[in-house]
């Protein structure tokens, strides 16, 4: 159905690529050397400095560029906050158990392998193969009950034993735990980084002095209890987010910089078009905000600016779309939402969910803390409005109730109008009001101790929730699809692989190689290195043995964009240098003392490759010959 | 004691800066309005940015100046790497309960505090003032046992009821989860970031080649489960952490480039004068590291550039020290340690710890997996050593156990020369051999299955366990301390506070206030802002009502080091705005054109306010008076 937009499936060897990453330690099994633990990765030198340069830039792009404030919150977070936002609940996927070995097996993936297990089967009809690729495809819609039919009608058993296997039964994703030393404080690590912003809410307003809209941004690690994790960096139980919270008026959803964005051509996938089977369709962010296919402005200036930073890191345009959600398959929180999704080798992969909440969250935690998380503006007239509150006679209270006349005034404060008309209705009925709190317990309250209050109020400003607007990252499945969007090999040579990475997010922007151990090398690969690290410029000195095209080899594959040689001609003055391209493997000759400013240059995108091919001469030797 | 080289106590309102603090939302506690949990805080907007710049100033300064390898590993760790390192067992503090509430208390503390009450009360004796002091300076290094004995001795009860306590008890301070569906592989969140490193010693080591020495460094968030955390950012459940483990030749802790830093003087604080009641002394680390008094040129340089780091962020030169742990005190894995420590209104404060952890853990992982961390270094001849080998008869311990034949070998591999003697002497005298695993199941081994080896090979290189060491930065910490060092009142204005945060770690480098809501100055402001964002400088435009003399002191209190206001001046050309330097609140006139690259040459330390009153004409006008 979205071949048309689908590009043609590339040639590319996974296994390859992995062996190259795991060799030269991009990332790799956590605690290997222990046997491992699925789903957990450590990130060695240049997956790392990858990251880091992945997370600057999108601080540049987001958080420097919409002046964003940016928070750090805490990752161990109580029950009560977790059930509020609905992750205590609902906050799960469905698994199944072999009955003999207790084996995991998380249901969706299961039920998938087995029917096209079925499919392949050489006795499958074409009826059977037809309503196997049929439910495979509507999978993601189906509920417990329908999926445990699925599993009885087609007598699924483990994959492993053939053993029988349970009821599906749900399993919360949140890692838990106990805060603190007497055991009785429950906590979990966040599933997500947006809780952190959404409890901080009235410190925040107050810091942007109480305006709207603001956009909160933060960076942190997340953690999910994944069923069985597999597909590599994909599907981890720790993963770092880049998350923003944009908070705005639900009544102004437009966006003054959108203009700047509007021409930014996209291919969406709308919920239609996937539910009528089909493609998806290429146009500008504005063309869609225009004919509402995309809601408003602001989901529309994230949506581009997403676009536009992660063509920026490397990602293929041709590899990147935006599909709706529809709405079965729309977490708890949200009424709309986009995903960018990268094209990899395992398929399109969700990699930043940009979704409107609406006022889900700050209207959860309001209710459940009774700490008002809203907004206020001002009206356009002033208006008379009728207030209704219950005034406790104090005095009165704390001598029938004692310690509980405090809480026993907090819920009175908390009461609706509907139920103040029903306490005035039976203080004049009864003589007293029946109070039960949210224990359980009742109280009655005599009519003495309780007045019922109206009056009226000119208001200037109203109150509202103010609807969030989420564009969530993850920077590992990101970097994953950047990876294997840049993985390359030299023509003619399939043991020569490289990564095609932008210098801007390169793990290391330079290398210096002295042609051999020559000891009059050396004073200028120090002088360089020292130049380098001055100039912030992150680099490598391979002095080893090899021969120069073997050490090229070797920092191409790990991404290094530029390197310096220093050989006999740098011994003569003026004293030169080669700089070579890791791309077009060509080389110019610069002066030492010029050499770190190109780089430079090169390394913040200031310059490009073909400017410097212009401004200096070339150097012909073969890397080979040397 | 220590008096000789402790600043005066300068007048410091504690109360006064944390206000501050919360009301600009820099930091706060974590869930606040679900009532909180101790030892947590959120860093808002300004904490946020000043704990991102500390950190960019960290990588700056130690790895990318040294081309450390930066990793990222996971937070979540299985239970047989903490059980290998030794946190399962040790990584304890001691508390007691009050037995009728279960409240709990960290014993040392309660001990401090329950003495000290006893010192102030009238009736204390001189004798008992002197004992029980002599008690609090030796808290550090009582063990359990001693510590129930003054417990009881005292009589000491709970603080808050007055109840009797339970004998201590040791409370571990990891958090402990379930990794994964079942339910059976326990896991903790690692209480430092270290053991990550350590587990991928070897592919660490390759990637750099085989050679030592190298160093590797992390940031990360770490967690221990506190008993009663309290002093603010001092003592908290969830914290970064920037870790520095450097490897090395046990045999070989010379460093190049301690000449770079050899003259630094350092206020050292050695174990000898702690015990001896010596006060700590001045003295360059060349000299220290001369006299041994610093073990080697390693952990000297180390030293040193943890100095400069801290000078260079804004701590005071004389609040600063190096204290060396006493033998008592030292963790489990360490064999010298240093901590830099800072003085703070909470008294002297570990900031960062600098450890020579030697051949502790990765000898500890070895044992744990059988996996050898080890490096090899060339020997300066060939030599020639007997080798002893259990090789066993594969098919005739296939036939004779089975499944278990796999785990007899492996055992018979880690056996040790000595009991290679034993086996040999067992099978020539009885004809067998009973081999004990370590689940304890003995094993009889005929004279057929297995048959030692001797023979003599030629090495040339040499197998070692390298040393480490380890400075490990708390980032909250240096943080707080930060803050407090900087933060300072006007002169005779106690309600004008303000941090003089360093412009290379401020959180926002400038502000751009318009005089007033003159819509002429409004393209001003927007162009000055689209210029500070391309020049990636962070900057806050507050066009409120405020004067702007209310509006410097906003900005002064979320230590803005530069302020840009446009004014009617501006409106004319040239056009002009005035620049505002934070400490001094001296004012130039400056060119609009030319303002954002002033300012970027102060937020990057290459030029001084000084430099800039030189060039450009002071702008008179006060600020009171706009």
């Amino acid at each position: 159905k979205e071949l048309a937009l689908t590009p043609s499936v590339v040639s590319f060897d996974r296994a390859k690529m992995e062996d190259l990453l795991k060799r030269r330690f991009f990332y790799d099994q956590s605690f290997a050397i222990y046997g491992g633990i699925t789903g957990q990765y450590d990130f060695g030198p240049m997956g790392c400095a990858l990251k880091s340069n992945i997370l600057s830039l999108w601080r540049q792009y987001f958080a420097l560029e919409e002046q964003m404030l940016e928070v750090d919150c805490s990752i161990l977070t109580p029950e009560p906050v977790l059930k509020a936002s609905g992750h205590v609940e609902r906050f799960a996927d469905l698994m199944v158990k072999d009955v003999k070995t207790g084996e995991c097996f998380r249901l969706d993936h299961l039920i998938k392998q087995a029917l096209e297990k079925l499919c392949k089967a050489k006795e499958a009809t074409a009826e059977l193969k037809a309503e196997c690729e049929d439910i495979i495809i509507k999978l993601d819609g189906y509920n417990k009950q329908e999926l445990a039919d699925i599993l009885s009608k087609f007598n699924i058993k483990s994959p492993l034993t053939g053993n029988d296997l349970t009821e599906p039964i749900e399993f919360n994703l949140m890692f838990a735990t106990q805060i603190g030393p007497t055991g009785l404080v429950k906590g979990f690590l966040r599933p997500e980084t947006a809780q952190g912003i959404f409890v901080n809410f009235k410190r925040l307003l107050e810091f942007n002095q109480g305006k709207l809209p603001f956009a909160v941004a933060q960076i942190g690690n997340s953690f999910r209890n994944e069923i069985s994790p597999r597909s590599g960096l994909i599907r981890v139980r720790e993963f770092t987010m880049a998350e923003i919270e944009h908070f705005c008026d639900p009544t102004q959803k437009d966006y003054p910089k959108f203009v700047n964005v509007k021409q930014e051509v996209m291919t969406l996938y709308s919920a239609c078009n996937q539910m009528d089977g089909k493609s998806a369709q290429q146009l500008s962010i504005g063309e869609a905000v225009g004919s509402s296919l995309v809601a408003n402005e602001t989901l529309g200036y994230y949506m581009a600016r997403i676009q536009q930073f992660l063509l920026a890191i490397g990602i293929k345009p041709e590899c990147l779309r935006f599909r709706q959600h529809m709405s079965n398959e729309m977490a708890h929180y949200a009424c709309d939402c986009w995903d960018a999704e990268i094209l990899t080798s395992y398929g399109w992969v969700e990699c930043v969910g940009c979704a409107d909440r609406s006022a889900y969250d700050l209207g959860q935690h309001t209710s459940a803390t009774g700490v008002r998380l809203v907004a206020e503006k001002r009206l356009p007239a002033p208006k008379t409005i009728e207030v209704s509150e219950i005034v406790p006679n104090k005095q009165a209270l704390g001598k029938t109730f004692k310690k509980e006349a405090k809480t026993i005034t907090e819920a009175l404060a908390k009461l609706t109008l509907e139920e103040i008309n029903q306490v005035e209705e039976q203080l004049t009925n009864k003589g007293h009001y029946k109070l039960t709190l949210t224990d359980g317990s009742a109280h009655q309250l005599e009519k003495d101790t309780i007045q019922v209050k109206r009056s009226s109020k000119t208001i200037h400003v109203e109150e509202f929730i103010p609807s969030v607007v989420e564009p969530s990252f993850g920077i590992g499945r990101i970097m994953y699809a950047l990876l294997e969007h840049n993985f390359q090999c030299r023509d003619g040579d399939e043991q020569r692989c490289y990564f095609t990475l932008p210098p801007i997010i390169s793990p290391l922007k330079c290398s210096i190689l002295p042609l051999s151990n020559n000891a009059d090398f050396q004073p200028f690969t120090q002088q360089l290195s020292s130049s380098l690290t001055k100039a912030e410029l992150s680099h490598k000195v391979d002095d080893s043995s090899g021969s120069i095209g073997r050490r090229y080899a070797r920092t191409d594959e790990i991404a290094i964009p530029y390197g310096i040689t220093v050989d006999f001609d740098t011994l003569k003055t003026p004293h030169t240098v080669t700089l070579r391209d890791r791309d077009s493997m060509k080389q110019v000759r610069v002066g030492v003392e010029e050499v770190v400013g190109v780089v430079k240059d090169l390394a913040t995108a200031k310059v490009k490759w073909e400017d410097i091919l212009q401004k200096y001469p070339i150097f012909e030797q073969q890397e080979a010959t040397k």
